[in-house]
């Protein structure tokens, strides 16, 4: 045991390490916060994608959830979930999937288009619940809210449909990823609640009644204290966390519960570099900025006997690419290390990453799959 | 049929649509080519990761592949190759597995470490090829060209050993994907050569015989004419290239042989954007520079009845999120599109949205697997 990591620790390949406890505190809290605020936890399942990590949430009282596509919505159905939304806009050509798991389960779509709900009013028999788009800031999609008679006719007309029930509005406040501090991310989710507040009561003026609110993003959820004007929260990465969500002030190092066990193949001492087999195909390839304006795709840890150590200062990977990663590090690390080693790399975008690695290992080596690319 | 586009395309979710005809044209030339120069064709696998892919390549001659992972060298093994260079530094934890598929084909791996070459020595019982892996000026990794030193010590010490076999020099000279002008790129071509010819001379000059020269990037194999002092080349992007070798000027449009197949969700007229279901998941997250600074992450074309028509003059996909596309757009395009449509993505690199995907879907809508994740 070198300065106390665990040593001879070889891996055939890149293996993603998923720390159960950490994963299941984090769920843990994240319910516990949505039960203080009374508000619908409906979990995002796009960052963990697994039957099995699902009902880590189901024991903590969950019984709602949000899915990025329908075939994740078909999966989570078959793995005994009735009451899901796609928070995705509907993509006209999944209609046959979504009238069969419409006459299976409650599930809630997202839409932005009058031709959307034309096209859901013809074409479903089964009964969907519509939430309408709302862009309040992040501009990636959605209505903006400053336009509330586009959302007051898309309510109307669904209401006039037999099949479709206008439930709400939604949003994603994703530009709370690009906060410079956790001051602002919570200006931002005060911003867009009261964004979404303004929308709903136009709404009720216009004698819509009980209009839900839903909002998600993990960062917001994270930092904001109580969810006061919101009816439901939708956040997924915190699940597992990443190196973004720490640089952002989101979680703490020891809420990270996802790395990269990566084996060490060559060194080059003269520029300061470790290659390591881990790439685009294993982390994605991600980055974010640091404060100096380095590209950082990864931060690397020591792999300890259960799970892996703190971050090691200086160190970062650096560039990637298809199979190999670029590990900058100080010297001293450099030299403690050796070819044959493992090093660990928490991603800087945990979705992303168990989207390319597609299943886990616990700490006590039990392998975790996530769903089949499309189910 | 709108200006002669397929209309009425609804694709369920993205689906990676593969022109046979141009894939298989791709391989042909390349064999041609490498056959003109009179040197051995090693085509890079980790492109396609297929194995009915992998047959169109036999069909041409084809009998020694490259690959960049044990696990994928275990695929091809499995799918008749018995001739496969991992070019990947070993990784030592997956010394057995190494072992098991050396007892069954030829198998070349890629070192650069005296601690490698003396681990492979007391581990292994068959027989494996070794390249030394040598950095011509990419800097990724491989021993710097200059240390001839280095290089013949571990010559020496394979030479020495019963079950390593000293096979030549291998280099990757992927400083080619960022050149400036085909001219650049051939000019790469010529340094690199001579690099590798030097480095050879020197062994050879102590007592080394018919020390082998393996090159391969998919940019200067796709330029060069003749490959004078070269014994081997190993491309592998070339199969079906993409919008970044387009760029490059190493394809014509009519050979780029792979395009995502997206459904419009949105559209957004007031910012000139489309919404299209194909995001990071699928696309995977590279993105080049486009001469005036934009970062484009995908072209685009409209959907024909076979395949797809011409590059849309000022479409592109300017960013991404898990499984949002956003496209820019002239207004003239835009209003073209209607929700509900399919456009075709052309991927800015090919392998990594092959990664993505898994799978493609030929243009008589037959489904072509590739290997599993981990394999």
């Amino acid at each position: 045991m070198r300065d106390g990591r665990r040593e001879g620790l070889r891996v055939e390949r890149p293996v993603l390490l998923l720390d159960e406890k950490r994963a299941k505190r984090n769920v843990a809290n994240m319910a516990e916060k949505a039960g203080r605020s009374g508000v619908r936890f409906r979990p995002h399942f796009k960052t963990h994608q697994s039957g099995e990590v699902g009902e880590w949430f189901r024991q903590v009282g969950v019984e709602c959830i949000t899915v990025s596509s329908v075939s994740m919505a078909a999966y989570f159905c078959a793995n005994g979930w009735n009451n899901i939304v796609v928070a995705f806009p509907v993509n006209l050509g999944a209609v046959t999937r979504i009238d069969e798991l419409a006459a299976k389960i409650r599930l809630g779509l997202l839409i932005e288009s009058d031709e959307t709900v034309a096209f859901l009013n013809e074409k479903l028999k089964n009964s969907v619940d519509l939430w309408v788009n709302v862009d309040v800031g992040y501009h990636r999609t959605g209505i903006d809210w400053n336009y509330a008679d586009r959302v007051l006719r898309l309510a109307r007309e669904a209401e006039k449909s037999n099949v479709l029930s206008f439930k709400g509005l939604l949003t994603h406040a994703g530009h709370s990823y690009t906060a410079k501090s956790v001051k602002e991310i919570e200006w931002i989710h005060r911003e867009s609640v009261s964004r979404m507040n303004k929308l709903r009561d136009e709404l009720e003026a216009k004698g819509f009644e009980g209009v839900q609110v839903s909002v998600g993003d993990t960062p917001t959820c994270s930092v904001v204290r109580d969810f006061k004007g919101v009816d439901e929260i939708r956040p997924g990465t915190f699940v597992f966390y990443d190196v973004q969500q720490l640089q952002l002030g989101c979680c703490k190092e020891e809420d990270i519960a996802i790395a990269l066990c990566c084996p060490v193949v060559a060194k080059h001492e003269e520029r300061n570099e470790i290659v390591v087999h881990g790439g685009a195909v294993h982390l994605s390839k991600d980055c974010l900025i640091d404060d100096d304006g380095t590209e950082v795709y990864g931060r690397i840890c020591l792999p300890r006997e259960k799970g892996w150590g703190s971050i090691i200062e200086n160190a970062y990977v650096s560039s990637i690419s298809q199979e190999h990663g670029i590990i900058k590090a100080d010297k001293s690390f450099l030299r403690s290390v050796v070819v044959g080693d493992s090093l660990m790399v928490l991603p800087v975008h945990s979705c992303l990453t168990v989207d390319a690695m597609r299943e886990f290992q616990t700490l006590d080596c039990r392998t975790i799959n996530v769903m089949p690319k499309f189910f």
